[in-house]
């Protein structure tokens, strides 16, 4: 996948020896798109200049070679926009209100702010209305598997995080904070969430490696009472799922009668099979590295037997080319070229593929575009990004506003139909099956749904107060 | 220690019973002070007022009473303005700059992190640069030892750490957020402070209970490489000498010429017995609630044992009353009324007390007035208030800055003189030996002095440009 960024070269120039044309066409012919000329300052002889230039980040020292390379031109220094933005890091924590004088302070700390500590210490659950707890999740990281650059360890998982973090505030209000633990000891991450969540109304798990991510999600969400809600997994599976429902719609086929072979059963693809069931998928293949799980095999680990246990009525055994003959639906979670053209033009009509591996696909998506009729994949680039940013900011927003202990699976399932609702009977198309994160109302209807799940399964500790004025159970018809 | 308060009281008065002078006249009578009035509808019969009324904690309920039993007035409800300042909690998290298209998102998230990620991964002092690091540092605690409120628990302590959090950005532009942990046990807080320091730039501990304090800090400054400040320790002791300096400024006393007892050998004593030790006082004599410390006697705590080793060089024995006979300064940081009036007048002349035991002082300040030259307390209400806020923000604004490994000895002294010169001769008076915490000089110069000390002592890991370009040695000579 190309990475594109904006480097700004300044350079010096003698107005003897080059000229501003000569620089230009060297860094268009290294691959670099000149955006932006400010002049720095000009004498007799000399112009100093800021070349402000786009470029993928492969070829960018051949742009930078190309410029130093000329004759009467002086690279002065570059900068790269995207470390830039970076600079002291992404997110600042902010008093909501001034502190203008002592009757200000003798108010929110000592002496007045132990009547509202007291407050808390007789009635816990006042926390969540006087102190952030209200609106605060932590984004949690071990640093293990941090999108794909693998165990990279916690500090330098921190811009991720801190990225997180700021799609919480932007999307959905959510005040998060990064949290990157220097630990890979399931037993001591869990120990030390619980410990820190006093502060905390949710927990985000982010880049936890699998299979530790299971327990570490599983042992919190029992002993804890705010949600737990490793994204990986679940954001995943419920924006494949929003995909697919849309998908579905499109062809025509219904969700109980199609056959689904998942590829990659690792965090997201098992999240994504429990949801998939969920939704109603009676014929569901799980395909890992040793071939289609059957149920009564032995493996490796206890997930791969129970996701065997729940899938694979008919018992198929084989490859992924053997048993995708016929599937209506693939989807890949698991990694580059896993799937051949061959094995596409297998499928039933009307196939749909997500490719979900990241940067690279389980399958080109150029080459699959012809035999397929919908596909879909993680990148920006191509049409139907299934992303996370379509779940995480407003599942939160719904279970703080709701108070919910947990994101169950019925929020999780109303998350999904809700993103999928806003994609309209004259918008879908088989290159618009998903909508784009910066429409407004992906978080307020996410939001809407997820909280008449939370009510309806009886998990929310706040009725929020447009709850009790309507009768929820119309968000949930949608 | 009177706490005041705002409280809204929404009145609906019947014209024909009731009169508003007859409200204001209850509310006075009951020692309300209304402060402002909202005429919110008013009809034929009857008008529907907010009353502003400001009043000491301990009348409220009186107020309250007075109003309900009036003839014609029905109390709808009543809000309490430090309650409303805390609804929802005091600190947001917020993104530095807006993601507003596909091209930023790729800059602060995947793709482009993936980028910062990598180079923070090839050179983790890079995380200093690239992340929140850099200016964040942890407000935590226990719970164990929260104000004078005890053991109350780490959700009932949330709102002290989140005004801990606002006074450091607002007061010196360093974020700081609130960890509150569900465990009191050494070890556990020691093991979970460490596994989250990757997000951090430095540890500020807060209200936890002596004796653990002391080894909680020892063992992660020794083990961690960001600095590590218990506040309740040596913020208090700082200020303390800070006053202290002005003091003897003003009865033209020596530091190396005076006898010092100090009462309490808690976490803020023995941090305030090292400070004062190190700022060259030589007679300090330490009294615990067995007496005055004496070397070679056995105590219950190590931490006697070493504050005994150190202080008291003529072995003098004996009850508070009668080892201060003769004493210049008199440090209370232990309990209320723990000297008379008598004991007090067996001081040397131009004695100096400082009496820090909060909301009660070791001796009623109106009472020790008239037998003192100067007397400082913990209390707003007092002159001369020794108060944290003067330290915590300009140390750690001055430690990050340097990127100091800790906050040592050298750097504490540095800011406690800072502190002091901001008082200039021609203030310096009996009733003002201490700035006030809105004096904007405060941060700066405490932040200067810090690095400067930082730098001198070899610890500091950054030179900030101002201190390349002057002689840094001239901002410790002041």
């Amino acid at each position: 996948m190309s990475i594109s960024t904006t480097i700004i070269f300044r350079i010096e120039m003698d107005k003897q020896q080059a000229s501003f044309g000569e620089v230009a066409t060297a860094v268009n012919q290294a691959g670099g798109d000149i955006i932006a000329v400010d002049i720095i300052r000009s004498s007799k002889d000399i112009t100093v200049r800021d070349l402000t230039v786009k470029l993928n980040v492969e070829v960018h020292s051949k742009v930078t070679n190309h410029i130093r390379s000329l004759a009467g031109v002086k690279l002065i220094h570059e900068s790269d926009s995207t470390f830039l933005a970076h600079l002291g890091g992404k997110l600042q924590v902010t008093p909501k209100m001034p502190i203008k004088n002592r009757e200000d302070l003798s108010k929110v700390y000592t002496p007045g702010v132990a009547r509202v500590c007291m407050a808390i210490h007789e009635d816990p659950s006042k926390a969540f209305t006087l102190t952030v707890k209200r609106n605060t999740v932590a984004v949690i990281t071990d640093g293990s598997a941090v999108l794909g650059l693998g165990n990279i360890g916690p500090e330098a998982a921190m811009p991720v995080m801190e990225g997180k973090a700021m799609l919480f505030k932007q999307f959905a209000d959510v005040d998060a904070f990064p949290i990157c633990l220097k630990t890979q000891d399931t037993e001591e991450i869990i120990q030390i969430i619980k410990s820190i969540s006093p502060t905390f109304g949710g927990i985000n798990l982010e880049d936890i490696a699998s299979p530790r991510c299971f327990e570490i999600e599983r042992r919190l969400q029992q002993e804890l009472d705010i949600p737990v809600f490793h994204d990986d997994q679940h954001g995943t599976a419920v924006v494949i799922l929003a995909g697919l429902l849309n998908a579905l719609r499109l062809v025509g086929k219904s969700i109980d009668a199609i056959k689904v072979v998942v590829c990659g059963v690792g965090a997201a693809g098992t999240a994504c099979i429990d949801m998939l069931l969920a939704a109603g998928i009676k014929q569901l293949i799980a395909v890992d590295k040793c071939g289609a799980l059957v149920a009564g095999n032995t493996y490796d680990h206890p997930t791969l037997e129970r996701i065997a246990s729940i899938t694979n009525p008919e018992k198929q055994e084989g490859t992924v080319s053997e048993v995708i003959k016929g599937a209506d639906v693939f989807i890949g979670v698991s990694a580059p070229g896993v799937i051949t053209i061959e094995d596409v033009k297998q499928m039933a009509s009307d196939a749909i593929v997500f490719a979900m591996a990241n940067p690279e696909p389980e399958i080109d998506p150029d080459l699959a575009e012809d035999h397929v009729r919908v596909l879909a994949t993680g990148r920006s680039d191509y049409p139907n990004q299934i992303n996370n940013v379509l779940c995480f900011p407003g599942i939160f927003r719904g279970a703080l506003d709701c108070r919910a202990a947990e994101i169950n699976e019925a929020m999780k399932l109303a998350a999904a139909k809700a993103i999928a609702s806003i994609v309209t009977e004259e918008e879908l198309n088989e290159q618009y099956i998903i909508p784009s994160i910066f429409n407004e109302k992906v978080v307020q209807q996410v939001r809407t749904a997820v909280i008449a799940a939370a009510i309806q399964t009886g998990i929310a500790k706040r009725i929020p107060p447009e709850f009790n004025r309507l009768d929820y159970t119309t968000y949930l018809s949608q």
